[in-house]
């Protein structure tokens, strides 16, 4: 018979505003007694596009910044310790078994999926071969701050409320009162075959998102951005066709490399 | 022991004109003695994005239209009549051996390459099932047309030198005498992953060409002519960023209607 | 502030057995506060190959086997109502957003993995266009049947204990005392390309498993039993190589439909 | 205006033999005006597995065989030569341009079929990275010898009349005068899902063919095996199931090495 009991302490804040790390701060230092045993934040949220700073939640925690030194040493020796004395019931998820799997050279304890693992295998590759990390990286920093440039330029509004907490994954667009930002994505789906992120809970129709995350270039982005202004044209919405599209080509055209396997 | 004998009378013509059916014409009323048994002519030339107009060739001819009655009667009647009497040592493209195991319902009579039968059908369903051919064909003209407006907002030229030459799968582009084609297109390549098709023969190094064909929709023919922008602007052609997008986006926001599957 | 906390139960069991319905019995009946709020039970545990009668687990528990009247009905009526006034935190798995969500026609209240669900759906045409839902269940039977004869031929034993715990998706094999199964397996991986299951737990070492899941027909499964008779010669057991491919032929010659789609 | 012109004169052998070179030699030996400009054989015939060697039909030719040096100089020098002076009207194949456009470093002249050259590459590496060139040529070797021994032990005879004439890649089958090898193509392809190959021509109904070539192991052989067994006891042959199997698997335990990735 085992017993499993946790309590949950859920901090609130609004659509566009990433970690609060004074109240974050202020209940660590209140817990006196050690009741808290994790915390556990949102990196990056998608319904809104805010990004919040790990490296800064984990100064406010006290935790070190371990950088791995090997690519499988992703669990820290503190939390794999922790779990050897952990009373949770747990069965997949349980690191005991993957780290004896491990050791024996058999890897997995239950049957992995290995298609996902294929792909994964695929993805890193592409990542960090093909196109190298850094590259990444500064693709990501490069096609967010192109989309939002196109946003500025369609006078619209970036939902993330400070620079400090604008993704580089994905952007939320905040519409005028008197659109409804489903009815924008209803038509760039419908017409344009692009796929919009609808705004979520608080921020249900009065945003909509574009995604840049992933294996997409400078021209697919520029293809979505044109995209976003036929249907904002549709629903009555005024823009000048092309004008985020060349605000955001600006920046491309500044800041884009030559692709480094075709020099 | 068998001989094969024919003669082939080529007729020449420039870059970005089609066939003239005026020679044609009198190339055939001078054959009073029926020598010519065959009459080749390009549909589409793709290294110009030129179209001849292949009903006006056989009206030339004294050729009805017969319209097939059943998908596979793609071979007219009179050609396979021609083909039994034929001389030539035939393998694999002689029709006898297909129309027999045709008849017997085992299809080919050598082995067919499975999977180019595979992706085939799988083409023929999303034309015909999934988008309907009268959508992709329209889808073509409006691609087409947008390539060329965006051609003309640059201030650059088709190749296809009148629009009934026009080609709606591909689109010829003439740059000025001081600028190098393939120095654009080495650019898009580079930079900006997009393959322009180089000029070949007589206008080779004078022009590059957009493919507009086939799997392409109204957003990345919008992307791939920001990228056309952007390689201008690199080699020092001066291009207004977002000019060509927003011409191509006029004729697309007034023509793209709503996709079928998801009205 | 919320609070979690539950007991759990665990009847333990032999390897190679199923569900004591006895014992369900008795502990439900000896619980008059109705404390249990939940059974749990493996249905088809694949490291022994052992499926339990789930249709009599429910008569235990004393619910009728409700048929789902619309495919995506496959959560009861009870068990909405009791998600309703639960207490536990919960996100992903809430089913009151997705009720919300398949409602308004847009089925997904986060991004599912949308691959996956391509999967799924290519997957349950082959099951209930292609094959047939019944084909594909006689099919797991007859592969299993096949490979239980091939065992038997071979001289080793079934380690399901009773044929009502015969698992129509893997067999689990015993091997004598004197052979360690790993190296059974580890043969047939390394010289025959044949991945056979590892026994897990209480049976390492003493089992190894011979799958016969999914998209599996009858000449893939002759095919794997013509592995391990190679592998268990290659280790020292004595086995007449064909032996168990004819027993498992003989059910197969009788049992084996034509495909429907080829009549 | 150009003529083409050139006789073809077809040397005629039975089903299950090879080149005959002395009639090879004597045509040529006739040849005092060289008016032979070519000579082409069938190196594998798949319709009766029947290979000829081609290093001993380049000495009757008097040509050495010269290796290549690297791996794109396929087509040799001679050849190359009489390409320059050859007067037939050529285009997709007309060497000159490749050769044009492989210096350039542009490499395909025309639009190349990208998805087929992506798949070459792929099934290079498999053969030269993965598996190992030797270990491909001495697989197919092995499974060749392997379906010869299955052939027998069934009582039936092998379409190739002397072992000089094996072919490594598809064993032709002769069935008794009493029975049509197309019954038995039927049944494996209608119950047993599995494809074999039609006798053509002379041996229409008095061969079958099993092809054991490119990416099929072992076991995908032994499985095929056990399904002819399975076809031909349904047409009525009296065959030993599992006899052909075992044959055919004392062949593959003495000769299948460990897998080279896997030891």
């Amino acid at each position: 018979m085992k017993r499993l009991n946790f309590d949950v302490d859920v901090i609130d804040c609004e659509g566009g505003e990433g970690v609060d790390l004074d109240i974050l701060r202020q209940k660590l230092e209140a817990d006196q007694a050690h009741v808290v045993k994790a915390v556990c934040v949102v990196h990056n949220e998608t319904s809104t596009g805010v990004t919040s700073d790990i490296g800064e939640v984990r100064q406010v925690l006290g935790i070190d910044l371990l950088l791995p030194t090997r690519h499988h040493q992703i669990v820290t020796y503190q939390s794999i310790e922790a779990s050897k004395h952990a009373k949770s019931t747990r069965g997949y998820f349980d690191w005991g078994e993957y780290i004896k799997c491990y050791k024996s050279g058999s890897y997995w304890p239950y049957t992995p999926s290995v298609q996902l693992l294929y792909g994964l295998r695929a993805s890193l590759d592409l990542i960090l071969k093909v196109e190298g990390l850094e590259n990444v990286i500064a693709r990501h920093s490069r096609l967010a701050e192109a989309t939002r440039q196109a946003v500025i330029a369609w006078g619209l509004t970036v939902c993330a409320k400070e620079p400090k907490w604008h993704s580089t994954v994905v952007t939320g667009v905040v519409v005028p009162p008197w659109l409804n930002s489903n009815d924008v994505i209803k038509v760039a789906w419908k017409k344009y075959n692009l796929s919009l992120g609808i705004g979520l809970g608080k921020v249900a129709g009065k945003v909509f998102r574009i995604g840049h995350l992933g294996y997409v270039d400078e021209l697919q982005l520029l293809g979505a951005l044109a995209g976003v202004e036929l249907a904002l044209t549709d629903v009555g919405y005024p823009v000048t066709l092309g004008s985020g599209v060349a605000a955001a080509q600006a920046i491309l055209s500044r800041q884009t490399p030559s692709i480094a396997s075709r020099l």
